[in-house]
């Protein structure tokens, strides 16, 4: 039989709505390299009876068990005491864990605070697992195929302790199909869409069995192809990879772990361009997403956060009366700021935005729009850049009676600026910023080309 | 005995790695607020006998079921097959609801896809529950004190069905104890520390019970008082909050939920000063928080992301000998940076920082700090504002020897600019950029006082 995992996540703040359990995802994640899967995760509060009973319950399920959180120096960090109920034994204090965890606070000029000591208990039969990033060590206990191991639940000490010391243990011991999961990902068209554009190639039963996650205007086609060797799973993922390429076309931006901004910086890269932003509405989010990226610095050159109107005047160049006849949000404003802000920067491409995330503004329209379809992102095109060079077209609209969700981006290159309208309809801030960025960065890439 | 409720959250993209639930987190934060605890969260994959046997399960422990996702239109969306095979029933078409999705698409000007129909399927015994933004309809049970209620996994979409029509029904039903959460958000300690400075507050059978959780730099203490009725618990928790309030001072930022750049935001308005920002290694990070901030263009007003030494110099006046002399990341350039951005913008403030935030950069020194405690990260304060004066107290190191993880953080005011150093070792980027970011809002929330 085929190893696999159960994840038990420990902390009453995983139950009340304090902290989004990030950890139990990663693990997950880590876990299918080496074609360990997960059947489940659970989230319980710190109490020890309630530690126990998970294990036991996870223990008749899955060979593995890992554990997250609980491990502190705080009364309520239980999961020594679960885990030795389980095992119905003590524990048992080790002077040369205490002794590393006054080195770790001796190395910031600190004596170790008397609650720290509790984390030089291990139950009885376990051993530590080495922490060399904060003061929790982590416990690990096998007893033939079973294995339990506790992690710290502070994401990157457990990341560490995962990768470095856990996750090699572990491949020696699987023995099941490889599974390689590669993962497309897509924007500018809907989940049903797509989905109706791959027909039979979404059966449950296929193999590789393809799954679709939507992340607001990101929609990532999973592709899980399972064999007995690696190489051939490889080559049957790698085979669906190539046969989806041919059906979405360029509704793929990348693939994997890539995000948008990657691929953009990736183009700019190639083509030794670089790229200006001028935000007004994203107020950085679009830079921040670019210099997510190490090695940003390389085509990222100058970024404007104008979320005055001063500061489109003063910094981009934007003429006053153009804000004054059309509004801050407006068409015409927004290829001003593209236009101000490439020139200034002297950079080949500019991205500028404006638009109203909300929550104030007007309500001149309560048209939605799904968030996930370009197209529908579209649907006033008729005012989008085609017609922009028209001086007439749009009425002197007040930007207070502009609705909720109005958002127009703009690219400027060496052959002028491209705008685009986009009405997000009445959503929350947050959703207009990102699919804001999003289309933006969209936009860009399109712009980019192969 | 008290209702209390369990969550299954379903998704094949929850077991591998693909999405983090942030769904199961939301809904126990809202249950907590008509006093229904949640036991347990589980995730498991797109089957229908796992969601079948997750429904027995939790069951058999909680009167109050909770689902989210799966009942999206592709095949592999089998929520409603699950919870039909837990019920013992068929699914049955309903004319109604196909013609509520056709709706929804003709709003946007496309014809329903076929796929979509399934979704008009509801197990017998169970009603719809009406998704305005989606197509995906809820589906509710309910038979003596036992509910199950599905709801899609879009977390916009679920929330609005939560909140909408879900919670009104369980505000009904509960007859428990009152729970009352506050939360104390806390910076410029550790974990240890805080829970030393707590001392007894925190033991685990005391009422309010008092935990605590740390994200990043930010430690928030939760505070959870129990009581037959609101008011008694409420006044509980206010004691506590008083108290801690007297035991903590100034570390603490803000309540509940509070972000740092909210607590800056309002101090900014009630003074009715004005913010400028310019960020070289945040990348528009600072400006993104400050502008999570609905209102925000109240008082911030300029944004710069001068990501070149050129942007550097030609937006911020910062002189081009200074960043030759001391290089890019150095006080001396963070301080020209703050104060040329608060000159240019005519603003009150002006943060700016400059950093190493990796990979790439030398490794001049591999000191640690937690980056959970201001102090730790002062550790070479002999270099930080008060010698910053001093034209000679830095060498002329080039910036590419300075480690991976050194910042500089300054605040200009009318007086000058402060300027301090810290030093995030070897962490990744977005632990860097991210810590430079808190730490950037809390020494202007220090700054502007109380």
């Amino acid at each position: 039989m085929q190893n696999n995992a159960a994840i038990i996540s420990i902390g009453n703040e995983l139950l009340n709505g304090h902290t989004v359990n990030t950890n139990s995802n990663w693990l997950c994640g880590r876990l299918l390299t080496v074609s360990i899967p997960v059947i489940y995760n659970c989230d319980i509060g710190d109490d020890i009876e309630e530690i126990k009973n998970a294990i036991e319950y996870a223990s008749a399920k899955a060979d593995i068990i890992l554990i997250t959180g609980g491990l502190g120096p705080t009364d309520d960090d239980l999961t020594r005491n679960g885990i030795a109920e389980f095992l119905n034994v003590e524990l048992e204090y080790h002077p040369e864990i205490e002794e590393k965890i006054k080195k770790f606070f001796a190395a910031r000029n600190y004596l170790m605070p008397e609650k720290n000591k509790v984390q030089a208990y291990l139950p009885a039969g376990t051993i530590e697992i080495e922490n060399n990033l904060g003061t929790a060590p982590g416990i690990f206990y096998k007893s033939g195929k079973k294995i339990i191991a506790a992690m710290p639940g502070v994401p990157f000490e457990m990341k560490q302790m995962f990768d470095g010391i856990i996750l090699p243990k572990l491949k020696e011991i699987s023995d099941g199909d490889f599974l390689v999961v590669r993962k497309i990902r897509c924007i500018g068209a809907g989940e049903s869409t797509i989905a109706e554009m791959l027909g039979d190639l979404m059966n449950r039963d296929r193999n590789p069995l393809i799954n679709c996650t939507v992340d607001y205007g990101i929609i990532t086609l999973h592709i899980v192809a399972k064999a007995k060797d690696k190489k051939t799973a490889e080559t049957m993922a790698q085979k669906d990879v190539d046969k989806l390429r041919g059906i979405l076309g360029n509704l793929i931006y990348g693939f994997d772990e890539q995000t948008l901004a990657e691929v953009v910086g990736q183009k700019l890269l190639g083509g030794k361009k670089t790229l200006a932003l001028a935000e007004s509405c994203t107020g950085g989010l679009i830079a921040k997403m670019i210099t997510d990226v190490a090695g940003s610095s390389r085509y990222f050159t100058y970024g404007w956060v104008t979320y005055s109107n001063e500061a489109k005047i003063s910094e981009l160049g934007v003429e006053k009366s153009l804000i004054e006849q059309f509004g801050a949000v407006s068409g015409e404003v927004s290829q001003a700021m593209a236009a101000g802000a490439r020139k200034k920067a002297g950079s080949d491409y500019a991205i500028a935005v404006t638009g109203i995330a909300g929550p104030d503004g007007g309500s001149l329209s309560r048209t939605f729009c799904t968030g996930q379809d370009t197209k529908d992102s579209h649907f006033n095109k008729d005012i989008s850049k085609e017609s922009l060079r028209q001086d007439d077209m749009l009425q002197k609209v007040r930007d207070e009676k502009k609705p909720v969700g109005l958002v127009y981006i703009s690219i400027a290159d060496e052959k002028g600026v491209d705008t685009e309208q986009f009405l997000f309809g009445h959503r929350n801030r947050d959703f207009i910023r990102l699919r804001t960025c999003q289309n933006a960065l969209n936009l860009l890439r399109l712009k980019l080309g192969d």
